[in-house]
């Protein structure tokens, strides 16, 4: 009994909606590896974090011993747009949608348990199946219910034109279900409706119907509109480590407790604990370090996490430069500047005794790296930012 | 020019609409032999008077040169009623269609020249169709506007369930026409949706879209109700002649001319010609006889065409009996009655010889039937209807 609450507890974690609590507990009851479906659309293989709520929530579930349906649906994507309206949507070839594939594959694989990972194509019984079992399948639901589906409705209402194959596209999906005998399905909010026909036409074929659970759309940098890559308000896991981290820093103290939630595999007891430190007082940017180690270690290595952390710092700390520093002009000679006679140059210390003892303190940096040579020489033309202690700043230019 | 201005005349005669004239008159310009579609369905290889009027039709252009494309639209059929709701329509067989287009070749070349009709069935190339293909198809049309045939958005609007395979159908319909390249479709009014969906897909596939033709529906035997089985004012083109007969017989004389003009293959000028008898004081009823003959003879040789016009107006005499003839009850003794005696007793002759004479001239019938031996004894009980001239009329009930 504590174990299935547990269960339920890491299963409810930033879901939008289960459907039904109680379809869900009879299949947790059962005390068996459970078929979690997702599907996936091959034309657009390249994730970014919002796709990866949904990838972690089955991640989830094969912690707790469950066992991942991967669908790729190219089926639909193999016809393209029939309507022969879009020519920028051409139909996938077989080739097409094994790379597609491919790549898929590659970038799951950070998340998921390749071992608990089954990944499966509609094409496989989709492609077999004959016109006549077709409208089979449309017999088994009512135009009345397909146009209670929120897009459908309002295009309708607004009289822009709706095709009748996109009424067979979520009969195709519930379909699957059936092929697949899922016990649940994950998808977006959007999904809500498709999920449900699924649910239908499982009961309609003598199965017991899956279970749909919905996860949220996840707010994209700017914490308002839902993260896209047409909105350029993204993260894509295939960023350059840098990017990745400097984006995340970049999102609210807000939308970072929403990432950790929907975005991090920490435990919650871990994030809640995180949340108590920043209430007493510890600075939120150091709790989003750690979103940001994790999600670059996830994605480039762990050793990569760690490293990230220290580069951005690095450039943090230039970033934190004052914005009004004085810009002095030194003319070095022909064998170059010490440290010490360039610090007393542009005013910084009295004489080269201070100055070799603030380097023996690190109190000196150049352009933000620590000096710890007081013998240095500096023998090239070069805009340096010159630091003592905390508060001095002097942008050098120097020339020969 | 005139030939065509013929063609025309006999292509007007007594359809509802042409879809368009302008395609209708330029596919006739090729002066070729059109192929000229009409669809059946195979679960109801019963055809009525009412079903002959496209049939006629068909036939019409076949004189006219063209080509009959019979199709019998068996791929809907085999799959039967999908949802389910319908326990008496189960879906055919392979062997109950091949037996249904039997039953209906038997009927149809009493009307069709069978030279001029090739039978296909729509099996043939949507059987072979794929999931695909049917989706691919689906997308040529729009939901509003398949909500916009009649039917359906009258069902909307009153929250009557459509299934969505039901929006397949008018497709796989019109496809046919595609698969079959016709250049004319005749259907019945309620038909004129779906022939027009025909037309806009050959034009999807790159095809010259077909004539539509739209047949009005025939009213049945009470003028006003359209003909049919279940309203039982129909006549089965397999009745027997008599029942045949007499039903065209019971009609109206204004439905008489409707007849005329739908089901008759006489030329209209010919039918006109009538018209003016009748306008001239010729009895209608003599002019009925000749379509009854004309039906009859088409449906069961034209010999018997001629019988059974003479077997009804035997029963016609009979029929004109009148309401309110005197009733006598008549004992009759063990050894029989003689007929001039019987007539005696009933008080129709003053006497034996008055009775010899009658019988002589043909003037005495029992049951309609002449009396032509004077020697004729009744022996048995029985109600007869006795007539002596033109006007006497007893209903003798003979007693033992």
């Amino acid at each position: 009994m504590g174990e299935f609450a547990d269960s339920m507890s890491v299963i409810e974690r930033g879901v939008e909606e289960i459907l039904t609590d109680e379809s869900l507990q009879k299949k947790l009851e059962e005390n068996r590896p459970l078929r979690i479906k997702a599907g996936f659309d091959p034309t657009a293989p390249d994730l970014h974090l919002g796709h990866t709520v949904l990838i972690n929530k089955l991640r989830q579930f094969q912690e707790l011993g469950h066992e991942v349906q991967f669908l790729i649906g190219d089926f639909t994507a193999m016809i393209g747009d029939p309507t022969g309206k879009s020519v920028t949507r051409p139909p996938l070839t077989r080739d097409d949608v094994l790379e597609n594939a491919k790549t898929y594959e590659h970038q799951v694989f950070k998340i998921l348990l390749p071992e608990k990972t089954t990944v499966l194509f509609n094409s496989s019984w989709m492609g077999a199946m004959s016109a006549a079992d077709m409208v089979q399948l449309a017999a088994k639901h009512t135009v009345a219910r397909m146009l209670e589906r929120d897009d459908f409705s309002k295009r309708y209402r607004n009289g822009l034109s709706i095709s009748i194959h996109e009424f067979l596209y979520p009969l195709v999906q519930g379909y699957d279900s059936v092929a697949m005998k899922s016990d649940i399905e994950i998808g977006g909010t959007d999904q809500k409706f498709n999920l449900l026909v699924g649910r239908q036409l499982q009961e309609n074929y003598g199965q017991t119907p899956q279970v749909a659970i919905t996860m949220p759309i996840l707010e994209g940098l700017d914490g308002v509109q839902k993260m896209s890559k047409s909105l350029n308000n993204y993260i894509g896991i295939t960023d350059a480590p840098d990017d990745m981290f400097g984006k995340l820093m970049s999102i609210s103290d807000d939308l970072m407790w929403r990432y950790f939630e929907l975005l991090s595999l920490r435990p919650m007891a871990e994030i809640e604990a995180f949340r108590e430190q920043a209430r007493a007082g510890e600075n939120p940017r150091d709790i989003k370090f750690l979103l940001g180690e994790e999600l670059v270690g996830r994605f480039h290595g762990e050793e990569e996490g760690q490293k990230v952390r220290k580069r951005f710092i690095q450039r943090f700390q230039k970033g934190s430069l004052p914005d009004d520093m004085p810009e002095k002009t030194v003319q070095i000679p022909a064998q170059g500047i010490a440290i010490g006679h360039l610090l007393k140059e542009l005013g910084m210390v009295s004489g080269t005794s201070e100055a070799f003892r603030l380097i023996k303190q690190s109190a000196v940096r150049i352009n933000s790296e620590r000096i710890s040579d007081r013998a240095l020489v500096i023998n090239a033309p070069a805009e340096l930012v010159v630091q003592v202690g905390k508060r001095k700043f002097v942008r050098a230019n120097l020339v020969l």
